[in-house]
Protein backbone atom coordinates (compact mmCIF):
# COMPACT_ATOMS: atom_id res chain seq x y z
CA UNK A 1 0.00 0.00 0.00
CA UNK A 2 1.03 3.52 -0.80
CA UNK A 3 -0.05 6.61 0.63
CA UNK A 4 -0.12 9.63 -1.69
CA UNK A 5 1.72 12.68 -0.47
CA UNK A 6 1.82 16.73 -1.71
CA UNK A 7 3.54 19.58 0.16
CA UNK A 8 1.24 23.22 -0.52
CA UNK A 9 2.57 25.92 1.23
CA UNK A 10 0.23 28.32 3.28
CA UNK A 11 0.16 31.46 1.41
CA UNK A 12 -1.38 35.24 2.34
CA UNK A 13 -4.60 34.51 0.62
CA UNK A 14 -5.15 31.38 2.84
CA UNK A 15 -4.69 33.81 6.11
CA UNK A 16 -7.74 35.69 8.32
CA UNK A 17 -7.05 38.74 9.98
CA UNK A 18 -6.23 36.29 13.20
CA UNK A 19 -2.63 35.69 10.82
CA UNK A 20 -3.65 31.54 10.75
CA UNK A 21 -5.33 30.03 8.12
CA UNK A 22 -8.92 30.35 7.05
CA UNK A 23 -10.41 27.22 7.90
CA UNK A 24 -12.49 27.28 4.25
CA UNK A 25 -9.26 27.63 2.94
CA UNK A 26 -8.30 23.50 3.81
CA UNK A 27 -11.09 22.76 1.61
CA UNK A 28 -9.16 24.17 -1.29
CA UNK A 29 -6.21 22.28 -0.43
CA UNK A 30 -7.88 19.18 0.16
CA UNK A 31 -9.56 19.25 -3.40
CA UNK A 32 -6.00 20.04 -4.91
CA UNK A 33 -4.48 17.28 -3.00
CA UNK A 34 -7.35 15.30 -4.76
CA UNK A 35 -7.13 16.46 -8.17
CA UNK A 36 -3.51 15.87 -8.01
CA UNK A 37 -3.91 12.45 -7.07
CA UNK A 38 -6.36 11.81 -10.23
CA UNK A 39 -3.94 13.45 -12.20
CA UNK A 40 -0.43 12.50 -10.98
CA UNK A 41 -0.75 8.67 -9.69
CA UNK A 42 -4.40 7.90 -11.05
CA UNK A 43 -3.34 9.10 -14.82
CA UNK A 44 -6.78 11.22 -15.00
CA UNK A 45 -6.58 14.61 -15.16
CA UNK A 46 -9.57 16.64 -13.78
CA UNK A 47 -10.37 18.42 -17.21
CA UNK A 48 -10.07 15.31 -19.19
CA UNK A 49 -12.43 13.44 -16.63
CA UNK A 50 -15.09 16.16 -16.23
CA UNK A 51 -14.99 17.59 -19.62
CA UNK A 52 -14.22 14.21 -21.35
CA UNK A 53 -15.05 11.71 -19.58
CA UNK A 54 -18.08 13.47 -18.17
CA UNK A 55 -17.36 11.95 -14.80
CA UNK A 56 -17.56 13.95 -11.21
CA UNK A 57 -16.73 12.82 -7.83
CA UNK A 58 -18.42 15.32 -5.14
CA UNK A 59 -18.09 14.62 -1.84
CA UNK A 60 -20.82 13.62 0.62
CA UNK A 61 -19.65 13.14 3.34
CA UNK A 62 -16.63 14.42 6.05
CA UNK A 63 -15.71 14.30 9.31
CA UNK A 64 -12.77 16.59 10.13
CA UNK A 65 -10.50 17.34 13.21
CA UNK A 66 -8.68 20.54 13.58
CA UNK A 67 -5.84 19.62 15.99
CA UNK A 68 -3.49 22.72 15.48
CA UNK A 69 -3.44 26.09 13.45
CA UNK A 70 -0.90 26.63 10.67
CA UNK A 71 0.35 30.36 9.47
CA UNK A 72 1.70 32.26 7.08
CA UNK A 73 4.90 30.29 5.09
CA UNK A 74 4.38 27.15 6.89
CA UNK A 75 4.71 23.64 4.77
CA UNK A 76 1.72 21.55 4.69
CA UNK A 77 2.58 18.03 4.26
CA UNK A 78 -1.15 15.95 2.83
CA UNK A 79 -1.17 12.35 2.47
CA UNK A 80 -3.60 10.00 1.58
CA UNK A 81 -5.20 7.04 1.64
CA UNK A 82 -7.87 5.03 0.31
CA UNK A 83 -10.18 3.60 3.28
CA UNK A 84 -12.54 1.77 1.64
CA UNK A 85 -13.43 1.60 -2.16
CA UNK A 86 -16.87 0.78 -3.24
CA UNK A 87 -18.20 0.29 -6.98
CA UNK A 88 -19.70 3.72 -7.09
CA UNK A 89 -18.19 5.61 -4.02
CA UNK A 90 -15.06 5.68 -2.10
CA UNK A 91 -13.50 7.25 1.23
CA UNK A 92 -10.34 9.07 1.65
CA UNK A 93 -8.08 9.47 5.07
CA UNK A 94 -6.16 11.97 4.65
CA UNK A 95 -3.70 13.66 7.65
CA UNK A 96 -2.22 16.87 7.28
CA UNK A 97 1.01 17.63 9.11
CA UNK A 98 3.45 20.45 9.50
CA UNK A 99 7.69 19.12 10.49
CA UNK A 100 5.91 15.77 11.80
CA UNK A 101 3.34 17.38 13.66
CA UNK A 102 0.22 16.42 12.65
CA UNK A 103 -2.01 19.66 12.43
CA UNK A 104 -5.87 18.06 10.56
CA UNK A 105 -6.78 14.48 10.05
CA UNK A 106 -9.85 14.01 7.59
CA UNK A 107 -12.19 11.52 6.53
CA UNK A 108 -14.12 12.02 3.56
CA UNK A 109 -16.49 10.30 1.20
CA UNK A 110 -16.58 10.55 -2.41
CA UNK A 111 -19.30 9.32 -5.13
CA UNK A 112 -18.67 8.89 -8.46
CA UNK A 113 -21.15 11.01 -10.77
CA UNK A 114 -22.52 10.79 -14.63
CA UNK A 115 -22.40 14.39 -15.70
CA UNK A 116 -23.71 13.30 -18.88
CA UNK A 117 -27.03 13.05 -17.35
CA UNK A 118 -28.14 15.62 -14.64
CA UNK A 119 -24.32 15.91 -12.73
CA UNK A 120 -26.16 14.40 -9.59
CA UNK A 121 -26.34 10.44 -10.36
CA UNK A 122 -23.99 7.74 -9.21
CA UNK A 123 -22.51 5.75 -12.06
CA UNK A 124 -19.94 3.12 -11.25
CA UNK A 125 -16.62 3.90 -10.88
CA UNK A 126 -14.62 3.39 -14.41
CA UNK A 127 -11.97 0.35 -14.50
CA UNK A 128 -9.20 1.94 -15.28
CA UNK A 129 -9.16 4.36 -12.84
CA UNK A 130 -10.76 1.59 -10.18
CA UNK A 131 -7.12 -0.53 -10.63
CA UNK A 132 -5.35 2.62 -10.37
CA UNK A 133 -6.82 3.48 -6.86
CA UNK A 134 -6.44 -0.26 -5.41
CA UNK A 135 -2.93 1.10 -5.02
CA UNK A 136 -3.85 3.23 -2.76
CA UNK A 137 -5.98 1.24 -0.24
CA UNK A 138 -5.16 0.73 3.06
CA UNK A 139 -6.13 -3.36 3.08
CA UNK A 140 -6.99 -5.45 0.17
CA UNK A 141 -10.22 -6.30 -0.11
CA UNK A 142 -12.69 -3.64 -1.54
CA UNK A 143 -16.10 -3.83 -0.40
CA UNK B 1 -35.75 27.26 22.70
CA UNK B 2 -34.84 29.75 19.02
CA UNK B 3 -33.08 28.17 16.07
CA UNK B 4 -30.85 31.51 13.95
CA UNK B 5 -31.45 31.07 10.29
CA UNK B 6 -30.47 33.28 6.98
CA UNK B 7 -31.12 32.53 3.53
CA UNK B 8 -28.18 32.60 1.08
CA UNK B 9 -28.49 32.80 -2.42
CA UNK B 10 -26.08 30.40 -4.74
CA UNK B 11 -23.91 32.74 -6.98
CA UNK B 12 -21.87 32.15 -9.92
CA UNK B 13 -18.71 32.37 -8.11
CA UNK B 14 -20.39 29.43 -5.95
CA UNK B 15 -20.22 26.87 -8.49
CA UNK B 16 -18.01 24.60 -10.17
CA UNK B 17 -17.54 23.69 -13.86
CA UNK B 18 -20.30 20.79 -13.65
CA UNK B 19 -22.79 23.58 -12.97
CA UNK B 20 -23.08 22.64 -8.97
CA UNK B 21 -21.72 24.55 -5.92
CA UNK B 22 -18.40 23.60 -5.54
CA UNK B 23 -18.00 22.10 -1.81
CA UNK B 24 -15.24 24.48 -0.06
CA UNK B 25 -17.72 27.26 -0.60
CA UNK B 26 -20.66 25.78 1.53
CA UNK B 27 -18.14 26.33 4.94
CA UNK B 28 -17.99 30.18 3.80
CA UNK B 29 -21.39 30.12 3.66
CA UNK B 30 -21.44 28.30 6.84
CA UNK B 31 -18.81 31.10 8.32
CA UNK B 32 -21.19 33.55 7.39
CA UNK B 33 -24.17 32.28 9.16
CA UNK B 34 -22.30 31.90 12.40
CA UNK B 35 -20.88 35.42 11.49
CA UNK B 36 -24.21 36.92 11.38
CA UNK B 37 -25.55 34.73 14.24
CA UNK B 38 -22.69 36.82 16.96
CA UNK B 39 -23.70 39.98 15.12
CA UNK B 40 -27.35 40.09 14.74
CA UNK B 41 -28.21 37.50 17.48
CA UNK B 42 -25.10 37.86 20.31
CA UNK B 43 -24.54 41.38 19.71
CA UNK B 44 -20.87 41.31 18.81
CA UNK B 45 -19.99 41.70 15.34
CA UNK B 46 -17.00 39.75 14.30
CA UNK B 47 -14.21 43.24 14.10
CA UNK B 48 -15.41 44.04 17.33
CA UNK B 49 -14.73 40.99 18.63
CA UNK B 50 -11.83 40.00 17.03
CA UNK B 51 -9.81 43.67 16.86
CA UNK B 52 -11.22 44.72 20.65
CA UNK B 53 -12.06 42.29 22.49
CA UNK B 54 -9.41 40.39 21.15
CA UNK B 55 -11.33 36.94 20.92
CA UNK B 56 -11.53 34.52 18.23
CA UNK B 57 -13.57 31.16 17.72
CA UNK B 58 -11.65 28.77 15.81
CA UNK B 59 -12.99 25.39 14.11
CA UNK B 60 -11.83 22.17 16.34
CA UNK B 61 -13.85 19.81 14.71
CA UNK B 62 -16.72 18.75 11.65
CA UNK B 63 -18.82 16.87 10.72
CA UNK B 64 -21.04 17.17 7.27
CA UNK B 65 -23.34 15.40 4.98
CA UNK B 66 -24.24 16.41 1.65
CA UNK B 67 -27.38 15.01 1.00
CA UNK B 68 -28.15 16.73 -2.33
CA UNK B 69 -26.58 19.36 -4.32
CA UNK B 70 -27.12 22.36 -5.14
CA UNK B 71 -27.60 24.80 -7.95
CA UNK B 72 -27.07 28.44 -9.38
CA UNK B 73 -29.78 31.10 -8.29
CA UNK B 74 -30.89 28.45 -5.70
CA UNK B 75 -31.86 30.14 -2.13
CA UNK B 76 -30.42 28.08 0.73
CA UNK B 77 -31.61 28.28 3.72
CA UNK B 78 -29.09 27.80 6.84
CA UNK B 79 -30.33 27.16 10.27
CA UNK B 80 -28.02 26.84 13.45
CA UNK B 81 -29.01 25.62 17.27
CA UNK B 82 -26.66 25.17 19.46
CA UNK B 83 -26.06 21.34 20.99
CA UNK B 84 -23.21 22.08 23.94
CA UNK B 85 -22.47 24.69 25.53
CA UNK B 86 -19.17 24.39 27.61
CA UNK B 87 -17.11 27.03 29.26
CA UNK B 88 -14.88 27.58 26.38
CA UNK B 89 -16.50 25.74 23.82
CA UNK B 90 -19.59 25.15 22.02
CA UNK B 91 -21.04 22.87 19.18
CA UNK B 92 -23.28 23.67 16.77
CA UNK B 93 -25.88 21.91 14.49
CA UNK B 94 -26.31 23.32 11.43
CA UNK B 95 -29.58 22.55 8.57
CA UNK B 96 -29.51 23.59 5.32
CA UNK B 97 -32.43 22.74 3.34
CA UNK B 98 -33.85 24.80 -0.17
CA UNK B 99 -37.76 24.81 -0.37
CA UNK B 100 -38.29 22.27 2.67
CA UNK B 101 -35.87 19.80 0.76
CA UNK B 102 -32.82 19.19 3.53
CA UNK B 103 -29.87 19.33 1.44
CA UNK B 104 -26.97 19.56 4.22
CA UNK B 105 -26.58 18.46 8.00
CA UNK B 106 -23.37 19.85 9.54
CA UNK B 107 -22.16 19.47 13.41
CA UNK B 108 -19.16 21.55 13.97
CA UNK B 109 -17.31 22.54 17.62
CA UNK B 110 -15.86 25.79 18.20
CA UNK B 111 -13.17 26.87 20.51
CA UNK B 112 -12.93 30.12 22.10
CA UNK B 113 -9.27 31.56 22.00
CA UNK B 114 -7.62 34.56 23.30
CA UNK B 115 -6.38 36.37 20.22
CA UNK B 116 -4.06 38.70 22.45
CA UNK B 117 -1.65 36.15 23.54
CA UNK B 118 -1.10 33.11 20.45
CA UNK B 119 -4.09 33.20 19.08
CA UNK B 120 -4.58 29.38 19.48
CA UNK B 121 -4.71 29.29 23.48
CA UNK B 122 -8.40 29.04 25.29
CA UNK B 123 -10.48 30.89 26.92
CA UNK B 124 -13.74 30.81 28.78
CA UNK B 125 -16.36 32.12 26.48
CA UNK B 126 -17.46 35.68 27.96
CA UNK B 127 -20.24 35.90 29.74
CA UNK B 128 -22.72 38.31 27.87
CA UNK B 129 -21.85 36.24 24.86
CA UNK B 130 -22.35 33.28 26.83
CA UNK B 131 -25.50 34.24 27.74
CA UNK B 132 -27.00 35.31 24.21
CA UNK B 133 -26.01 32.12 23.28
CA UNK B 134 -28.31 30.55 26.04
CA UNK B 135 -31.38 31.21 23.90
CA UNK B 136 -30.38 28.97 21.43
CA UNK B 137 -28.98 26.14 23.09
CA UNK B 138 -31.34 22.69 22.28
CA UNK B 139 -31.20 21.31 26.13
CA UNK B 140 -30.77 23.76 28.74
CA UNK B 141 -28.44 21.85 30.87
CA UNK B 142 -24.96 23.40 29.14
CA UNK B 143 -22.04 21.25 30.08
CA UNK C 1 -30.31 57.64 -16.40
CA UNK C 2 -30.27 55.31 -13.31
CA UNK C 3 -27.41 53.80 -11.45
CA UNK C 4 -27.82 50.40 -10.08
CA UNK C 5 -26.61 50.02 -6.28
CA UNK C 6 -26.01 47.74 -4.18
CA UNK C 7 -24.71 47.31 -0.68
CA UNK C 8 -22.60 44.69 0.64
CA UNK C 9 -20.77 43.99 4.40
CA UNK C 10 -17.21 43.20 4.44
CA UNK C 11 -17.29 39.75 6.31
CA UNK C 12 -14.34 37.78 8.03
CA UNK C 13 -13.66 36.15 4.65
CA UNK C 14 -12.74 39.24 2.96
CA UNK C 15 -10.05 40.20 5.14
CA UNK C 16 -6.40 39.70 5.03
CA UNK C 17 -4.08 39.34 8.30
CA UNK C 18 -3.55 43.24 8.12
CA UNK C 19 -7.00 43.20 8.95
CA UNK C 20 -8.08 45.26 5.00
CA UNK C 21 -9.44 43.42 2.27
CA UNK C 22 -7.62 41.36 0.36
CA UNK C 23 -8.36 42.83 -2.77
CA UNK C 24 -8.57 39.85 -4.69
CA UNK C 25 -12.40 39.35 -2.89
CA UNK C 26 -13.31 43.21 -4.00
CA UNK C 27 -13.39 41.58 -7.49
CA UNK C 28 -16.37 38.89 -6.11
CA UNK C 29 -17.70 41.67 -5.05
CA UNK C 30 -17.85 43.44 -8.45
CA UNK C 31 -19.16 40.23 -9.59
CA UNK C 32 -21.91 40.12 -7.06
CA UNK C 33 -22.86 43.87 -8.40
CA UNK C 34 -22.95 42.79 -12.09
CA UNK C 35 -24.77 38.86 -11.30
CA UNK C 36 -27.35 41.37 -9.37
CA UNK C 37 -27.85 43.98 -12.31
CA UNK C 38 -28.73 41.13 -13.97
CA UNK C 39 -31.50 39.16 -11.90
CA UNK C 40 -32.91 42.30 -10.17
CA UNK C 41 -32.73 44.98 -12.57
CA UNK C 42 -32.15 43.14 -16.42
CA UNK C 43 -34.71 40.22 -15.77
CA UNK C 44 -31.99 37.62 -15.95
CA UNK C 45 -30.71 35.73 -13.24
CA UNK C 46 -27.49 34.40 -14.37
CA UNK C 47 -28.77 30.75 -13.50
CA UNK C 48 -30.81 30.95 -16.67
CA UNK C 49 -28.63 33.29 -18.84
CA UNK C 50 -25.89 30.85 -18.03
CA UNK C 51 -27.59 27.27 -18.36
CA UNK C 52 -30.63 27.83 -20.66
CA UNK C 53 -30.14 30.99 -22.60
CA UNK C 54 -25.72 29.63 -23.05
CA UNK C 55 -24.77 33.39 -23.05
CA UNK C 56 -21.61 34.54 -20.88
CA UNK C 57 -20.43 38.32 -20.11
CA UNK C 58 -16.61 37.48 -19.86
CA UNK C 59 -14.59 40.58 -18.36
CA UNK C 60 -12.08 41.79 -21.09
CA UNK C 61 -10.83 44.92 -19.82
CA UNK C 62 -10.40 46.31 -16.13
CA UNK C 63 -9.44 49.66 -14.96
CA UNK C 64 -9.10 49.85 -11.13
CA UNK C 65 -7.78 52.39 -8.34
CA UNK C 66 -8.48 51.89 -4.87
CA UNK C 67 -8.04 55.06 -3.40
CA UNK C 68 -9.03 53.64 0.48
CA UNK C 69 -8.75 50.55 2.35
CA UNK C 70 -12.13 49.03 3.57
CA UNK C 71 -12.44 46.85 6.66
CA UNK C 72 -14.02 44.42 8.46
CA UNK C 73 -18.26 44.89 8.88
CA UNK C 74 -17.97 48.20 6.94
CA UNK C 75 -20.93 48.60 4.21
CA UNK C 76 -19.66 49.16 0.87
CA UNK C 77 -22.04 50.78 -1.22
CA UNK C 78 -21.88 49.77 -5.28
CA UNK C 79 -22.64 51.84 -7.88
CA UNK C 80 -22.71 50.68 -11.32
CA UNK C 81 -23.43 53.14 -14.62
CA UNK C 82 -23.51 51.67 -18.10
CA UNK C 83 -20.21 53.97 -20.30
CA UNK C 84 -20.77 52.69 -23.37
CA UNK C 85 -23.15 49.61 -25.12
CA UNK C 86 -21.80 48.71 -28.43
CA UNK C 87 -23.86 45.47 -30.24
CA UNK C 88 -21.38 42.78 -28.41
CA UNK C 89 -20.07 44.68 -25.70
CA UNK C 90 -20.65 47.28 -22.81
CA UNK C 91 -18.46 49.29 -20.73
CA UNK C 92 -19.59 49.73 -16.98
CA UNK C 93 -18.68 52.29 -14.17
CA UNK C 94 -18.53 50.99 -10.84
CA UNK C 95 -18.08 53.08 -7.75
CA UNK C 96 -17.77 51.82 -4.59
CA UNK C 97 -18.27 53.67 -1.58
CA UNK C 98 -18.59 53.54 2.25
CA UNK C 99 -20.11 56.66 3.90
CA UNK C 100 -19.71 58.82 1.37
CA UNK C 101 -16.40 58.19 1.13
CA UNK C 102 -15.09 57.15 -1.96
CA UNK C 103 -13.19 54.12 -1.88
CA UNK C 104 -12.51 52.41 -5.87
CA UNK C 105 -13.49 53.42 -8.98
CA UNK C 106 -13.57 50.89 -11.48
CA UNK C 107 -14.35 50.84 -15.46
CA UNK C 108 -14.60 47.31 -16.75
CA UNK C 109 -15.52 45.84 -20.23
CA UNK C 110 -17.74 43.12 -20.57
CA UNK C 111 -18.39 41.01 -23.77
CA UNK C 112 -21.38 38.79 -24.51
CA UNK C 113 -20.18 35.45 -25.87
CA UNK C 114 -22.10 32.13 -26.76
CA UNK C 115 -21.31 29.38 -24.51
CA UNK C 116 -23.21 26.58 -27.06
CA UNK C 117 -19.90 26.98 -29.33
CA UNK C 118 -16.60 27.49 -27.47
CA UNK C 119 -17.90 29.64 -24.27
CA UNK C 120 -15.54 32.37 -26.17
CA UNK C 121 -16.77 33.37 -29.89
CA UNK C 122 -18.47 37.05 -29.10
CA UNK C 123 -22.30 37.37 -30.44
CA UNK C 124 -25.11 39.86 -29.93
CA UNK C 125 -26.58 41.01 -27.19
CA UNK C 126 -29.91 39.73 -26.96
CA UNK C 127 -32.80 42.26 -27.78
CA UNK C 128 -34.37 42.01 -24.35
CA UNK C 129 -31.04 41.86 -22.18
CA UNK C 130 -30.00 45.40 -24.12
CA UNK C 131 -33.78 46.99 -24.23
CA UNK C 132 -32.88 47.01 -20.21
CA UNK C 133 -29.23 48.30 -20.42
CA UNK C 134 -30.11 51.32 -21.99
CA UNK C 135 -32.00 52.29 -19.01
CA UNK C 136 -28.49 52.73 -17.53
CA UNK C 137 -26.74 54.67 -20.46
CA UNK C 138 -25.36 57.52 -19.00
CA UNK C 139 -25.35 59.04 -22.33
CA UNK C 140 -28.61 58.38 -24.35
CA UNK C 141 -26.11 57.66 -27.50
CA UNK C 142 -25.36 53.98 -27.51
CA UNK C 143 -22.43 53.19 -30.46
CA UNK D 1 17.10 43.06 -16.46
CA UNK D 2 15.37 39.85 -15.37
CA UNK D 3 12.23 38.75 -15.15
CA UNK D 4 10.61 37.01 -12.43
CA UNK D 5 8.33 34.23 -13.64
CA UNK D 6 6.44 31.41 -12.08
CA UNK D 7 3.75 28.65 -13.61
CA UNK D 8 0.90 27.94 -12.33
CA UNK D 9 -1.70 25.36 -13.46
CA UNK D 10 -5.28 25.71 -13.58
CA UNK D 11 -7.19 24.12 -10.96
CA UNK D 12 -10.74 22.85 -10.94
CA UNK D 13 -11.04 25.89 -7.97
CA UNK D 14 -10.59 28.12 -10.70
CA UNK D 15 -13.09 27.57 -13.30
CA UNK D 16 -16.57 28.57 -13.37
CA UNK D 17 -19.82 26.89 -15.11
CA UNK D 18 -18.87 27.54 -18.17
CA UNK D 19 -15.09 26.21 -17.94
CA UNK D 20 -12.99 28.82 -18.13
CA UNK D 21 -11.11 30.99 -15.41
CA UNK D 22 -13.21 32.85 -13.49
CA UNK D 23 -11.48 36.30 -12.79
CA UNK D 24 -11.49 37.12 -9.80
CA UNK D 25 -8.93 33.74 -9.49
CA UNK D 26 -6.57 35.39 -11.64
CA UNK D 27 -5.65 38.18 -9.10
CA UNK D 28 -5.00 35.10 -6.48
CA UNK D 29 -2.66 34.23 -9.04
CA UNK D 30 -1.16 37.36 -9.43
CA UNK D 31 -0.96 37.83 -5.14
CA UNK D 32 1.14 34.36 -5.41
CA UNK D 33 3.58 35.38 -8.31
CA UNK D 34 4.37 39.06 -6.04
CA UNK D 35 4.43 36.64 -2.97
CA UNK D 36 6.74 34.13 -4.94
CA UNK D 37 8.68 37.15 -6.14
CA UNK D 38 9.07 38.64 -2.50
CA UNK D 39 10.41 35.45 -0.95
CA UNK D 40 12.22 33.93 -3.61
CA UNK D 41 13.72 36.32 -5.27
CA UNK D 42 14.01 39.25 -3.35
CA UNK D 43 14.49 37.45 0.27
CA UNK D 44 11.49 38.53 2.13
CA UNK D 45 8.91 35.67 3.10
CA UNK D 46 5.45 37.52 3.81
CA UNK D 47 5.29 35.41 6.71
CA UNK D 48 8.36 37.59 7.75
CA UNK D 49 7.46 40.56 6.40
CA UNK D 50 4.06 41.54 7.12
CA UNK D 51 4.36 39.74 11.02
CA UNK D 52 7.58 40.86 12.05
CA UNK D 53 9.13 43.75 9.46
CA UNK D 54 5.30 44.73 9.95
CA UNK D 55 5.12 46.32 6.07
CA UNK D 56 2.46 45.77 3.82
CA UNK D 57 2.21 46.19 -0.03
CA UNK D 58 -1.18 47.02 -0.70
CA UNK D 59 -2.53 47.39 -4.49
CA UNK D 60 -3.66 51.04 -5.07
CA UNK D 61 -4.31 51.02 -9.07
CA UNK D 62 -4.64 48.02 -11.72
CA UNK D 63 -5.25 47.85 -15.27
CA UNK D 64 -6.14 44.79 -16.63
CA UNK D 65 -6.46 43.60 -20.22
CA UNK D 66 -7.97 39.82 -20.86
CA UNK D 67 -6.87 38.54 -24.42
CA UNK D 68 -8.07 35.13 -24.15
CA UNK D 69 -9.58 32.49 -21.62
CA UNK D 70 -7.39 29.91 -19.84
CA UNK D 71 -9.05 26.33 -19.35
CA UNK D 72 -8.60 23.89 -16.83
CA UNK D 73 -5.28 21.70 -16.50
CA UNK D 74 -3.71 24.68 -18.54
CA UNK D 75 -0.02 25.71 -17.09
CA UNK D 76 0.02 29.17 -17.34
CA UNK D 77 3.37 31.58 -17.14
CA UNK D 78 3.07 34.26 -15.41
CA UNK D 79 6.10 36.52 -15.81
CA UNK D 80 7.13 40.18 -13.83
CA UNK D 81 8.79 43.06 -14.84
CA UNK D 82 9.58 46.59 -12.91
CA UNK D 83 8.38 49.71 -14.58
CA UNK D 84 9.12 52.11 -11.79
CA UNK D 85 10.54 51.67 -8.48
CA UNK D 86 9.65 55.29 -6.62
CA UNK D 87 10.32 55.81 -3.08
CA UNK D 88 7.31 54.06 -1.28
CA UNK D 89 5.73 52.62 -4.29
CA UNK D 90 6.55 50.26 -7.73
CA UNK D 91 5.13 49.77 -10.47
CA UNK D 92 4.46 45.99 -12.41
CA UNK D 93 4.23 44.95 -16.05
CA UNK D 94 2.72 41.13 -15.72
CA UNK D 95 2.22 38.97 -18.57
CA UNK D 96 0.76 35.49 -18.66
CA UNK D 97 1.03 33.55 -21.25
CA UNK D 98 0.31 29.59 -22.38
CA UNK D 99 2.83 27.35 -24.25
CA UNK D 100 3.65 31.59 -26.51
CA UNK D 101 0.22 32.77 -26.62
CA UNK D 102 -0.70 35.63 -24.68
CA UNK D 103 -4.01 35.68 -22.41
CA UNK D 104 -3.24 38.35 -20.06
CA UNK D 105 -1.46 41.83 -19.66
CA UNK D 106 -1.30 43.44 -16.27
CA UNK D 107 0.25 47.21 -15.18
CA UNK D 108 -0.37 46.99 -11.33
CA UNK D 109 0.75 49.91 -8.16
CA UNK D 110 2.00 48.79 -5.36
CA UNK D 111 2.67 50.76 -2.07
CA UNK D 112 4.32 50.28 0.74
CA UNK D 113 2.88 50.58 3.78
CA UNK D 114 3.20 50.47 7.77
CA UNK D 115 1.14 47.82 9.54
CA UNK D 116 2.82 49.39 13.03
CA UNK D 117 0.53 52.12 12.64
CA UNK D 118 -2.71 52.11 10.91
CA UNK D 119 -1.98 49.78 8.25
CA UNK D 120 -2.59 51.71 5.31
CA UNK D 121 -0.15 54.92 6.16
CA UNK D 122 2.52 54.90 3.47
CA UNK D 123 6.22 54.40 4.25
CA UNK D 124 9.45 53.87 1.91
CA UNK D 125 10.27 50.60 0.83
CA UNK D 126 13.54 49.17 2.72
CA UNK D 127 16.87 49.47 1.43
CA UNK D 128 17.60 45.49 1.42
CA UNK D 129 14.22 45.16 -0.73
CA UNK D 130 14.85 48.25 -2.41
CA UNK D 131 18.01 46.67 -3.92
CA UNK D 132 16.85 43.78 -4.50
CA UNK D 133 13.71 45.21 -6.41
CA UNK D 134 16.17 46.93 -8.97
CA UNK D 135 17.25 43.78 -10.71
CA UNK D 136 14.24 43.22 -12.33
CA UNK D 137 13.48 47.29 -13.13
CA UNK D 138 13.12 47.70 -16.79
CA UNK D 139 15.33 50.90 -17.52
CA UNK D 140 17.93 51.42 -14.95
CA UNK D 141 16.85 55.24 -13.91
CA UNK D 142 14.14 54.81 -10.84
CA UNK D 143 12.12 57.73 -10.30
Amino acid sequence: MTRFTRSYKIRFEDCDSAGIVFYPNYFLMLNRLIEDWFADALGVPWGIMHHERKLGVPTVNMQVEFKKASRLDEVLEWSLELRKLGTRSLTLGVGVSCMGEERIAIETVLVSVDLVADGVSSREIPPDIRAGMKNYLVDDKPA
